[in-house]
């Protein structure tokens, strides 16, 4: 039975698993731990002593393999939902003696065959045994070419040694010769082998020691499914329970945030009194398999667990809004040569906490361009360009409420059907003698006056990225000397991530021109490697004729403590000042709490990309246009060499 | 003129250019060098001291450039033959100063948008001023997606600063702090950014010191297109006259044979008495030019480099027949599903060499299996198998005479079509009494009677590629117990190389099956990064049933005063024993000489993989098989991980 209950939350990782050993009873093995509360078991599905070259006829005649039940015995239906299977794990793939070798070769396609077979959800494949495994990856490779849906799950220990350390490789590890191990780097290897296969993903081994929390964050850009967790490395409370360090703690809770289940490995460890025992609910969803009456050996540590799952902090609502977006890749909107629709428009006007900056931004030029003793007299020309449905008309109108100044409000639109709302907005609220409704293209609009304040949100993800630029531009011809634009300047920023869920969306598209289009997308299975930098800014009014291209190098320096990374691509932001202080931003240092409007924008590399431990990242990113269009090109000069990405916008590109 | 003539080389090699400064009256500068005996000057086309920023239009407006001369003083046609236009040396693309910058890239758009429209065959870029030439590629990157044919020859000093030296870098380079330089490294960064773009090549100053051959080797991979060589580099022989350090000889020649045009450069620093001038001739090509009477100031030079190019070996009959399949990539044979036509049997049958081996092989067996004694009495039965118009039955009974043993001969093959030339060949031939033909796929042939020697060619360039190991199991069944296969074993071999033409040709076909098939090749734009090393070996006969499967892991070290590498892919070859001390191959290190039924193969990498100078570089090599196909994968997991490539054969496989 799951975990708990989170508002909202429907992911995996409200389910727990147990890893039981190999046990020719499986009916009797999947009853005892359903009904100890686990919702799936981890266990081999042939007897882990066989050998196929033991047999006369090598494996491939007419011998019955040792399994654990056949589908007979248990349902394809029982099977997928309650066992994840475990590939023998003293196969050797890579080892030097070829008897090994062609045994494991067999044992592994024969027990995935059989798997398959049973239409199991997920095989855990045990971890290499060798620094070098390109032979079990190229068989594992071969048999996801050709398997149904299933995944595998390639098994590695959370290990990494420190270089601070004492400089000898952790004793956990296989490894002779004292090299430094990081078993990201392994995963790495094997996955990179596999071609990023979208089946392929990880099972962690949490250890009772954890490596940096740096070297951790790159495993959330990863498909990691499963965390086991092992008995020997729970802590024992004062009252004799099971607990887990803060450390550990934290960990599980990052684990439950990105659908990582947990499976709970080892045997009982702790002695408790039978008092505390509390009574124990039958499965219901298992009725028809025997109840057990005994209570499971292991259920003090699923009750921890679920005690971690539970103290949880509901899902606020923005997020559990969000929830169906995450790691969604979306094209940025094109609102200069495309007209938004209704419900767009209705979507983004739900945004207060960006429209109470743009008031707050207003009210403080008000009072600044207006001295207290002319506000009654005094009338400020204010023109919304871009005002689709009129939000910034309304937030104008009140921040001169607020600050009892008198505006003349001009709101020009391009949209012919936002401005059809714009005048019935206008007319219901009776603001026909302060607002002119202007049908028009801000950029060759003749306007009959000048104006003191230019109010636009025309920004995108990544602040320029849907023109603002060259629209403002067009306003500002209509601006006053000492004329003033809400927004005042903004800066594009962005950072390397880990996205192996982006990455492989990418690709699944098969062509270059993907490969070369920035995304808008909420960002959830990522792990960002180094703070944010900016990149473009933009100022307004701008006199000064200079051209809005931008070029642009920056060098990111990855914690050494994360141990080397892979970058899938680039996350971009923006942060822009409204007026002085008040500023409206997605970038995550700075971020404004509580606005939707924007999510983050990215940008992939074509090839993922290996940075070493220590090796700056050299990144070269340009805004280029021509007469019809602008656009972005991007690259990676250090440690490796990319191509120019999207040369001359031939993928992507934004119309003018 | 051409420098001379060398019978069936009609290589660019053949034209010598001379290099100029500007100069705004171009005929006179062109008729001077025609007539000079040079074939193309390389020269600016735009006055160097014109800046773009210093005119107030920015250079976009109705300015005349200061052009060397215009598409009416001198045609397209004059300008494309002997000009190749030199870009502006000033410029500086990655420069920090924002103006030099925005001046650079306008010079670099007008001055090659000139070239352009002159249809110019190249213009030379001129050297990256920084270690980061991240802009300066990105420009000429949009500049490549857009251009016409015309190629661009980015300019850089073939120069090399050693480890072994005292540290410090080459005082010719413009970098600080002392880093080590390497100028194939900037070419590298250079055509990564801008994709291997097909119209991106090289031009090398020759400068007066060399670096390491294993250094300049990299060159020989890269399509270098000149070569530049200063006066300054020129020796003085006894005479007075100038002359090259036996290095500079042998790389000079090696550019000859490469198809890269050398170009003088400098003032004349030789001071040759009158006497030894000979008469010069006028270009006929260019009679309606007007003709200087005065000797050029570099003939001397340009005599000398003719010397170098005369004094060449003619090229040997063989290597001019192959001429034409240089660096063209052709799909290996598939001789079991596909029947061989008749013209492919007779070139093959053209390579004497390889049955004389043969006839040896034979012959050697014979006298150890029948001793002189039995020789008149005693009946070999020897078994062509893939006998097809016959070859290999001639050399067997050519051998037999030669020895004086008895034979009868089986010729057994499966295209009915080389049956009938079989059947027409033992009736010319008289052989009716020795030979009996069986048209039959020898692989389920029931023989009448056991063989002594089964004799085969059924080697593809890779060794087993063409399916020789199932051939020979099929065949083995009716050989006698202590009976021979000639060949007796095959191993197969790569080396990985730098081959950008053929890099270039795979990635035409925008798709990943022709990344992971394997091409026939005569190899020659190709750097040989390391010594070959043996992948997969078969004996027969094999009575051990072990599988025609194979797993190599290979380790290759590129020496270290090579410099880095890129890796496109690896050349493959074998080698045959026939029997005993008779053997018979194309691996470079011993390869049979005079032999052409066999190109190497080429297994290419689907991305460039580069390998620091030092770095190992690990290799897999799989051979795998299933009931109808038999296939290669391969993946490098050091320095960097690719993906395994052909993964279950799904791109290129050879049919049982």
């Amino acid at each position: 039975m799951p975990l708990g209950q989170r508002p909202g939350d429907k992911s995996e990782s409200r389910y727990c698993g147990v890893e039981t050993e190999f046990h020719d009873d499986m009916p009797h093995l999947l009853t005892e731990s359903l009904s100890g509360g686990f919702d799936f078991i981890v266990a081999p599905l042939i007897d882990p002593s066989y050998r196929p070259s033991s047999t006369s006829n090598g494996g491939s005649g007419s011998l019955v393999l040792p399994v654990a039940a056949s589908d007979l015995i248990l349902s394809p239906s029982q099977w997928s939902s309650h066992v994840v299977g475990k590939i023998s794990s003293w196969i050797d793939l890579d080892s030097d003696d070829e008897k090994v070798r062609l045994d494991s070769e067999i044992t592994l396609k024969q027990e995935i065959a059989w798997a398959s077979h049973l239409s199991l959800q997920a095989c855990i494949l045990p971890p290499p045994r060798r620094a070098s495994c390109g032979n079990y990856a190229k068989c594992v490779n071969q048999i996801l070419q050709s398997t149904n849906n299933m995944q595998l799950w390639l098994r590695v220990p959370l290990e990494k040694s420190e270089p601070m350390d004492d400089g000898s490789a952790n004793a956990n590890s296989d490894f002779s010769g004292g090299r430094m191990f990081d078993s990201w780097e392994w995963w790495n290897s094997f996955r990179l082998l596999c071609e990023h296969h979208s089946q392929l993903c990880v099972v962690l081994d949490i250890l009772s020691s954890l490596p940096s929390n740096n070297s951790i964050g790159r495993w959330f850009g990863e498909p990691v499914r499963a965390a086991v967790i092992y008995t020997n490395s729970f802590l024992t409370n004062a009252r004799g329970y099971p607990c887990l360090s803060k450390r550990h703690q934290k960990l599980i809770t990052e684990f439950f945030n990105h659908s990582v289940q947990i499976v709970i490995s080892g045997g009982l460890l702790h002695n408790i009194s039978g008092e505390s025992i509390k009574a124990l609910p039958a499965n219901d969803d298992d009725s028809h398999l025997e109840v057990m009456p005994t209570r499971h050996a292991l259920r003090p540590y699923l009750d921890y667990i679920a005690y971690l799952y539970q103290r949880m902090d509901p899902l606020p609502e923005q997020e559990r809004f969000e929830l169906g977006y995450r790691d969604f890749l979306q094209s940025p909107l094109q609102p200069l040569m495309d007209n938004l629709e209704a419900q767009t428009y209705e979507t983004f006007e739900k945004d207060i906490v960006k429209y109470s900056q743009y008031q707050r931004a207003v009210c403080k030029a008000l009072i600044d361009r207006v001295p207290d003793e002319n506000a009654s007299t005094k009338i400020m020309v204010l023109m919304v360009v871009g005002a689709g449905r009129g939000p910034l008309v309304r937030a104008s109108l009140q921040a001169a409420e607020e600050t009892g100044r008198k505006l003349k409000v001009y709101a020009v639109e391009k949209n012919p059907n936002a401005v059809i709302t714009l005048h019935s907005l206008v007319k219901l609220e009776g603001w026909e003698d302060i607002v002119t409704i202007i049908s028009s293209d801000m950029r060759c609009w003749n306007a009959p006056e000048k104006a003191d304040i230019l109010v636009s949100e025309l920004l995108g993800s990544f602040g320029d990225n849907e023109l603002s630029p060259e629209c403002l531009d067009g306003a500002q011809t209509f601006l006053k000397a000492d004329g003033i634009s809400i927004p005042s300047s903004y800066t594009s920023f962005i950072q390397p991530v880990t996205a192996t869920k982006l990455y492989n969306d990418v690709k699944s598209h098969k062509d270059l021109a993907h490969f070369e289009t920035a995304y808008v997308v909420k960002l959830h299975r990522v792990a960002r490697l180094a703070p944010s930098q900016p990149v473009f800014t933009f100022t307004h009014p701008e006199y000064s004729k200079k051209s809005n291209e931008r070029y642009k190098k920056l060098c990111f320096e990855i914690p050494s403590d994360s141990g080397s990374a892979v970058v899938h691509g680039f996350a971009g932001y923006f942060d822009a000042t409204l007026y002085k202080d008040v500023h409206l931003g997605i970038e995550p240092s700075t971020a404004t709490p509580n606005m939707f409007s924007w999510f983050p924008i990215f940008f992939p590399l074509r090839t993922p990309l290996f940075v070493p431990t220590g090796s700056p990242l050299e990144v070269h990113f340009w805004r280029c246009s021509s007469a019809s269009k602008v656009w972005y090109e991007w690259c990676v000069t250090s440690p490796t060499t990319s191509p120019v990405h999207n040369s001359n916008g031939r993928s992507y590109w934004v119309g003018l």
